[in-house]
């Protein structure tokens, strides 16, 4: 199989070198607008050759658009075009509705396969790559009734030799779980560190006092800009539901705070306690694919 | 030396593990209100001996309350009256103000010595101590000039054994920061995991969708709420500031989201950036500690 990457960044880079690894992908060709990006693929043996954008389109038999959303939909229609008949196209975007919605009446259409893969770090880049990063992980399809059976084929078996679970979805639905489970993450955490910065103003205070805790909830506000800010873009109107509801639930907890009222404080956090149980099984589940490891 | 541990669970373990381990205490005595974090304790190895609280006064060196908050205003200024004359009192609340009021006037106020060690973990009780949680973290001492030398000689001796960095700093001051580096991250995920499992009544969504990143953001929201609800009332004037900061904040992203002012919202992201300078600190810290290990 030859694979192309547009995008050499944490996650195509993470994927070129599992599937490279696990025989899945017996070349890798590369792409990405950044020529920086391009040497250190090369230099990390994240691909095999680089190539320019219309020639990868010409050369593989799957390509995997690891670009941020906002790219992946001014890219997405050309690619459909430039591709020879047989080849796969897949994208790792967090958003589905909107990238399905950019091609859907394309005359390929079919040689496409909307897919999220539930995993990442806070971290970018073609030197953030690493291996068994989807490992365990959720990959979800969206609307696979709209992809070629061969072409939805090739691509569950490439996420497979990743290690992930698959899960199929309606694009909407996606993005509405998606703005909860990870998207609304993402901004709290964003502003939780910009709320303690703002307050903190002599940052040795919060170097001098803040524990792993602080660290664990803050994490996900390295993350990158550009790759975040186009996705808040393309899910707006569930972003905006989920965020509604969470300074909802802080202005409830806010009120009842100020109020003494601690029996509705303690009440809430138990709770929030019962995320232990949902917590659990994940790492549960993430054990039964180690010990089914091939 | 002769320790007395009033609390047998996470903090208090962990403090008699690595003191007892280090030399510092040659014995351990402990005391808790549960029988079986009792019998945990004394199985675990975590104590020598159990006595009562009267007893545990009478015959120790050193003693540290590791209990809630609103225990410690509960036991403090009866534990200040029961001691030997030079036995020393230290304690762990991540609340100074409240607690250093409850015996502003005690005649033995010399013999006490306010601390908060900025470590911990979301698991709680005998069974979750471990060896070296303290390690690197920070250690502050509030309002010293109100204890007696020998005593805050003791106490910083205790936790410089267990690897801690000592600050100083004014019990208010203390409260403030800890309402924006610590209270404030615990509300911000405890609510976070409230209103995720309220959209998804369907827990089986947020357990397939889940990602580390979302683990992460909502580690805290296991704490317990026993342990958190004290400290929430104790600091309500500080947390109430720095929670409403905390909405302003996210008031203003959904402003700016839904505004679609793209401009705004990465502007925002970059400044959390900020974020990764001051962690990146931390870590340094730590490293630096593990090289002057003894």
């Amino acid at each position: 199989m030859k694979l192309g990457i547009i995008g050499l960044g944490l996650i195509g880079g993470s994927i070129a070198l599992d599937l490279k690894r696990s025989g899945f992908a017996l070349e890798v060709f590369g792409f990405d607008s950044q020529k920086d990006h391009i040497n250190d693929a090369l230099r990390l043996g994240l691909i095999d050759e680089a190539l320019s954008l219309r020639s990868i389109c010409q050369r593989v038999d799957l390509l995997v658009l690891a670009v941020p959303v906002d790219v992946i939909v001014k890219l997405l229609p050309q690619v459909m075009t430039d591709i020879e008949e047989n080849c796969t196209v897949t994208d790792v975007g967090s958003t589905k509705f909107k990238i399905i919605d950019c091609i859907k009446d394309h005359k390929n259409r079919k040689n496409y396969v909307a897919a999220h893969p539930m995993a990442g770090t806070e971290f970018s880049g073609p030197t953030a790559a690493h291996r068994g990063l989807f490992y365990s992980k959720a990959l979800v399809i969206c609307n696979e009734e709209d992809s070629g059976k061969v072409h939805l084929e090739k691509v569950q078996n490439m996420f497979t030799h990743l290690g992930m679970r698959i899960l199929k979805m309606d694009a909407k639905d996606h993005d509405l779980h998606a703005a909860y489970v990870s998207h609304l993450s993402h901004i709290s955490s964003f502003i939780l560190a910009n709320t303690v910065l703002d307050k903190e103003k002599d940052h040795n205070t919060i170097f001098n006092l803040a524990s792993a805790g602080f660290e664990s909830t803050v994490r996900l506000a390295k993350s990158s800009p550009e790759m975040w800010n186009p996705i808040f873009e393309q899910n707006q109107k569930f972003i905006l539901q989920a965020l509604a509801a969470y300074i909802d639930h802080l202005n409830q907890f806010y009120e009842h705070l100020k109020n003494s009222n601690t029996i509705e404080t303690k009440n809430i956090m138990k709770k929030s306690n019962e995320i232990k149980r949902v917590l659990v099984q994940l790492q549960t589940n993430s054990l039964g694919m180690n010990s089914n490891a091939k």
